[in-house]
């Protein structure tokens, strides 16, 4: 797997009705709050508020001098201003900078001193020339951002500017009114829903975004936590059905479904597949079927997600457990330490057992899917489980990882009971090979779940996203480690996302299981 | 006068009139013609041509990687190109910095080292991403270049881009193909007279221009000039019209016309009126009624005209000589060592003569008109005259300088006989305060003419306009000294403009006097 000749398989007829459910996006005006001042803080970037905002158009701005807006809350949109100049007309171009950041160290850091392995080209800062002033500037780009630092790189010496009405008009497919009220009295709680809320909220756009500020692109890993969210709190089904019809309609090659794909300028999927990506289509169905019962859909969809099961089968090999290998076939977690055999084993049990739930209801023959099943469950038992250690084990050098046990636990290989004990083990040993994404996290969080132990897992929740909020952020991060803050698997932090669809299910794990 | 307390006193129905004249632009698409290579020579910057444009569209273009591109000719419109990616889509933006020159300077210079006294918001250079690959790129500012660099800031790791169908948008309310044929063999001046007509083709947008690339805007001395060689020309004698109409309806206090005045993003004066300057609205009206002979719009204009008279008159004292300034009160040419009141003395007479004639066309009296005529010309022959040494002196430390001369030859104060003499004696004795400006040469060409000294004006034109035809000029420079080519008055002639109004007027003396 990993990436291949490219050669896509495209079905217009399900693109057309994936296009059909092109949601139209709602606007919301938002304005900045206050006038702050960034600078580096002990051990990061802080800020401190100067003013409000009630004067910002009485401020003449000249050469070198600059604004820093404070929105006071993340959001996903087109900013526009009005300039003018202190004279009557100005008498040459305006040239400005304006930097935007989901996080202050995009305001503080100097863009020229990235050296990421990410395109700087993700970096949200803008050199602009205006030439009529007055006027209104409306930036053609979307932004993702909270924070808006406006530069003036050069006006001339006989005019300065005066900056008023800034605006972003943010936009969103979620409709932040559907969402019922949570019922409970644990602030803590509330506080955490509404964060998972609004990093929900901003990663709706035309498709459930990854990240509005990077990748800005629908990739199945993040979509099956988004809609499992959504089905929780915005009940959007059609951009659910949508990004389904999206998936099923942009195959790799001989009908794989891709790790992404793209909407703009033209719909095309990723050149990458990926092991547990592809057969997360299934679990995809899954979900929207369980939250829907559209019945018409299911059969529509059913034989793409066959086919994800019968690709993947190609894999296993004669001793029953999946080939591994060296290049990026495989996801699981943002951990280049990590072996992947052990999970993506358990990851194809996990969507069999799915998918044979979509075979019975729609009355198929279940028994392909079963053989596969069990020679998959007696492959894991007899080659990956290590009865002396208590762990399954992964890849040629019988690798213990966090991942590996929670994966297994939720393709449910062993019982309640078995499982219990294992992730009981998983925190007494603690292998060193963990979790670095919240996306792990949440698999984590399920697994507890599944084995029915709820405090825990909801102590777990609040503990990893809860120290989140506590650091004030306003939309959960790509990237979190309580114990390394400034984390980046890019080179720079700069980069991160710091409003990440997968980091958002804490209100699915809130509103499904712990607040009824 | 110089910089006044500002209060406009616009008149919306001249306005309407001047905005109801407005030119539909005539469009042309231009294409690169060559690749080629800036480099510094062994005394400025210099190019080479790689090759032609055929395979631009096959070259994959990195991070760091550049495209220089020379369109053969100087040109003022919007340019746009095709973006594509080596994979099928690019995933993150294409980050990329375009450069816009009319000369190589701009190109070669790094624009992080200006320190001129002029915005650098006027330096052509754009910093732009570009989120969504393929698509078409449209900038949408209006640029005046021939050469265009484009180079990539980055890109991602995963693509490369490639760039196709660059095409220029040019613009100019001048029709090309309503220019007589030149009747010479003298290839030379037909040289001259095609770098003219571009000059003033590429200034001719929906106002005269005095320089497209800067200031983009409508200067009355540079009006006076590209109205008379438009008038044997393209003879657009509306855009004339209604660049009178808009000097007429945006005036200054209590009715003075302004130097420049601004068309966009509203109409509106310029804050600076300058002596000569308004008393060229005269000047502007005589040339347009010999063009044209619109008895009823010298009518409706002849009001405004003799208030500038009105104006001036103010300035005189009891000597009958204009009273001096240190302040920027006068303009006549870029030179800070210039005196300005003999000059200022001399343009007052010329222009009361032409209105004089406006007058007697109108059947008004000319009394008061003849008055201040006499009182000038004898103030400037008792007082700024020197017998002895054959000169007008201007200013308490009585400087001789070339512009006085020549504006007193125009101001007819001297027989004819005597002015060739004068014009002898100039050239002869070459007194150290010379012309540093195509506008000042101007006049030097129109002072031998009006001497009957057609010889010496056709080879002084050709020496300083065909110097700069010789260093390849595409359009006629906004600054020129044969013997610094380098020069600027802003501190760097990056910003320099290379294709200026008040440099255009070849065509105007050899079409009038030198080719009939």
């Amino acid at each position: 797997m990993g990436i291949t000749n490219f050669r896509p398989l495209i079905n217009r007829e399900l693109l057309e009705k994936a296009t059909q459910l092109t949601p139209k996006l709602i606007e919301t005006e938002i304005r900045p709050q206050s006038l702050i001042k960034v600078h580096m803080g002990k051990t990061d970037w802080e800020s401190s508020k100067i003013s409000g905002v009630e004067n910002i158009n009485k401020k003449e701005l000249r050469k070198g001098d600059s604004l820093c807006l404070d929105f006071g809350d993340h959001m996903v949109g087109y900013v526009s201003f009005d300039i003018s100049s202190s004279v009557n007309l100005a008498d040459a171009p305006a040239y400005l900078r304006l930097k935007f950041g989901e996080s202050l160290c995009e305001i503080g850091e100097d863009s020229a001193d990235y050296q990421g392995g990410l395109s700087s080209g993700w970096i949200q800062e803008e050199y602009i020339h205006i030439d009529c002033i007055p006027s209104r500037v409306e930036l053609p780009r979307r932004y993702a951002f909270r924070y808006m630092e406006l530069l003036v790189k050069d006006t001339s010496q006989a005019y300065s500017i005066k900056i008023d009405n800034i605006v972003c008009k943010a936009v969103s497919s979620a409709d932040m009114r559907l969402v019922e009220k949570l019922k409970t009295d644990d602030e803590f709680l509330k506080q955490i829903d509404k964060v998972s809320l609004k990093t929900m909220h901003d990663c709706m756009q035309e498709v459930f975004e990854d990240g509005p500020k990077r990748d800005r692109r629908l990739w199945i890993g993040d979509l099956r936590l988004q809609a499992l969210t959504n089905y929780e709190t915005f009940k959007n089904y059609d951009l659910a059905k949508r990004c389904i019809y999206l998936f099923a309609s942009l195959l790799l090659n001989e009908g794989k479904v891709v790790a992404c794909l793209y909407v703009k300028p033209i719909a095309t999927p990723g050149e990458v597949s990926l092991f547990d990506y592809s057969l997360f289509f299934i679990s995809c169905l899954y979900d929207y079927y369980n939250a829907t019962e559209d019945r018409e859909f299911l059969e529509e969809m059913y034989p793409t997600a066959l086919a994800q099961a019968e690709f993947a089968s190609e894999r296993i090999g004669e001793d029953g457990v999946v080939c591994d290998s060296d290049t990026w076939w495989c996801f699981l977690d943002w951990n280049d330490k990590l072996n992947k055999q052990a999970g993506a084993q358990a990851v194809f049990i996990y969507a069999l057992k799915q998918l044979e739930v979509l075979a019975k209801t729609l009355r198929k023959d279940t028994k392909y899917i079963n053989s596969l099943i069990k020679k998959l469950t007696e492959g894991a038992i007899n080659k990956l489980w290590d009865e002396e250690k208590g762990f399954f084990t992964s890849g040629k050098d019988r690798q213990i990882s966090w991942i590996s046990q929670i994966w297994f636990v939720l393709a449910g290989v062993f019982e309640t009971e078995k499982n219990i004990k294992l992730l009981e083990r998983l925190e007494k040993v603690n292998p060193p090979v963990g979790m670095v994404t919240p996306y792990a996290y949440h698999h984590y969080i399920d697994a507890l779940i599944q084995s029915g132990m709820l405090e825990e897992a909801k102590e777990k929740m609040c503990g990893y996203w809860g120290e989140m909020v506590k650091d004030g952020a306003d939309c959960f991060y790509e990237l979190y480690d309580p114990n390394d803050k400034k984390i980046s698997p890019y080179g720079s932090r700069v980069i991160n996302s710091y409003c990440h669809a997968w980091s958002g299910t804490p209100s699915y794990f809130i509103r499904k299981y712990f607040v009824k």
